[in-house]
């Protein structure tokens, strides 16, 4: 099968690998319905992070399972299936405490950008939809393996409630999904931090009530501005810069929660400065497989939309073309199809 | 009057001050019935802070209300009051938030080691006790306006719930008053770090069910060895460097969380590390006036009773050899009597 490489520095060829197959009784194989590319991948892309060996591409998948391991008792060929980009057996003590990406027998599940994928502790990591979803679906499905499962550990970890005033710091795909979590919680109101109309125009769409363009000091000063300068009760860090950490930090009340889910690069926090802030700060790797129940109904019910983040759709041939649209930041995020 | 002033490390003088007088309309004046030394006391004691002018030390009173201003409503002279040492008005958002330590017009209460004090934001800042209390409840109730209500914020910011393994990293008065409070609160295994037995002692007297005295990567390798791998719910940091904070969120399972109350002092945290730790994090000055009613009802009706970290008891003006034992660890805190 030919599948997404990338070997340094914008540099993603679509070439041959080995095509998966089940390595533990616990794998499944999937054939992938979709998948996308992920802002992370944009910082190896970018060469932030080095890229020491051609790496398969891709941790966002649904699809339909081909085979499994013989140790592999929920998961059945031909059942629908979406999964997280960390594998977890959903059984040991951090699953049961919800933190799934920090299980005790977690895995990397990597090259999703492919036609098919083996994914480890397939029982604990797959689940199934209630029947095989129609093509409309699959994009707001795909989006639950990491993106929109993200923005809602954002919102969760930032401890929005009912009636709060949430700001969002980022206005990547993670970003706008954390307002449609934020929304989806009962938050009165959602300040969007973004300079881009496009994705603006989107926020607002997923339930922003306000948008504030400016960043650093003066974004946070514009947050202080609009809540009397108290801030926000809860803010969602959603893309790991020391800036938007900062800012994050800074927009939030006393008492208030910042929920962090850009994975940090380069950031380094001051204790003494964070003590004073008197915040809350929790976030991590997504719990993905946590929250996948729930967003599965919400999408089949119509109650939530996060495929529209995906402003590009390319055949998976063109991934190169995906990784340029999401770097150059003509499209917010780019769905690849098989 | 005199009092204590700090000149430089380790030179506290005992000696004449101005007596404090109602200055802004809302203050209060109060004859201290008991105050103390406090562990933060020592940063400067030691040089650590540096002392630039001589400073009137004390920011921990209890005592009789003298006078107070004309715009003090609720305060009477007579009556004994319990106050934090941040002043706050109690009204703001951030009070009503419960976070007075971050109140809008917060002001530091400061030369309390002293026969009386001034206490500014009079109405916010003091709670009166029910009665004059009996000279027996002084010690427990003055522990009230800074060590205990420090205790019971690690520990709620540490987010101990009823059947919770809690662990508690410090072992002066905060970090046993922290397993007090986890008592407090229902937690059903206390794991007290110490390795001084006269405190180890008091831990198990107020709660603690286990004793490590190892320190850094092996005080979090015994937290691990006995959660058999997990790590503790809740993790209260009570000293405030590089290595306790380390110690804490290494200790703390994913998922779990961290209270800090320790003033951090050097302290920097990397953003990655604490990413994928994925513990939650809240500490600060603790908002002691929000705790104050409850804590003097336990005092009062003979729940709690923290003055039992007073292990030395001294007339005021021995104030100089009462920072020496705690600098000497030979007393974990000491009472000055005016």
């Amino acid at each position: 099968m030919q599948g997404a490489v990338l070997y340094g520095p914008r540099d993603v060829r679509f070439e041959e690998r080995a095509a998966p197959r089940i390595i533990a009784p616990t794998d499944a194989v999937i054939k992938i319905s979709a998948t996308c590319v992920c802002g992370s991948d944009l910082w190896p892309y970018r060469g932030i992070n080095p890229t020491t060996e051609p790496t398969p591409m891709g941790h966002e998948y649904c699809g339909i399972v081909e085979e499994v391991g013989r140790a592999v008792t929920s998961i059945k060929p031909g059942q629908f299936v979406i999964g997280s980009f960390f594998a977890s057996d959903n059984t040991c003590p951090h699953c049961h405490a919800g933190y799934q990406t920090s299980c005790q027998h977690k895995e990397f599940v990597g090259g999703a950008q492919a036609p098919s994928l083996r994914v480890p502790l397939a029982d604990g990591t797959l689940v199934v939809t209630p029947e095989i979803p129609s093509a409309d679906l699959i994009p707001s499905l795909l989006a639950l393996s990491d993106v929109m499962g993200t923005g809602w550990f954002a919102a969760e970890a930032a401890n929005v409630k009912a009636g709060a005033t949430v700001a969002v710091v980022g206005d990547g795909a993670v970003g706008l999904l954390g307002v449609l979590s934020a929304k989806q919680m009962g938050a009165a109101r959602i300040i969007a931090m973004s300079r881009h109309p496009s994705r603006q125009k989107l926020a607002r769409e997923f339930g922003a009530t306000d948008i504030v363009t400016e960043r650093g000091d003066e974004g946070v000063t514009r947050i202080k501005d609009l809540t009397r300068g108290v801030g926000a009760d809860a803010v969602l860090e959603c893309v790991g810069t020391q800036e938007s950490m900062m800012q994050a930090i800074h927009s939030t009340r006393p008492g208030g929660s910042v929920g962090y889910v850009g994975v940090p690069h380069g950031v380094e926090l001051d204790g003494e400065q964070l003590f004073y802030a008197h915040v809350r700060l929790h976030g991590g790797p997504a719990p993905v497989r946590r929250f996948l129940p729930n967003l599965i109904d919400l999408v089949i019910n119509g109650k939530i939309n996060p495929g529209k983040v995906f402003e590009l759709t390319l055949p998976l041939e063109q991934v190169a073309e995906g990784y340029r649209a999401m770097d150059e930041r003509r499209a917010i995020k780019t769905l690849l199809r098989p």
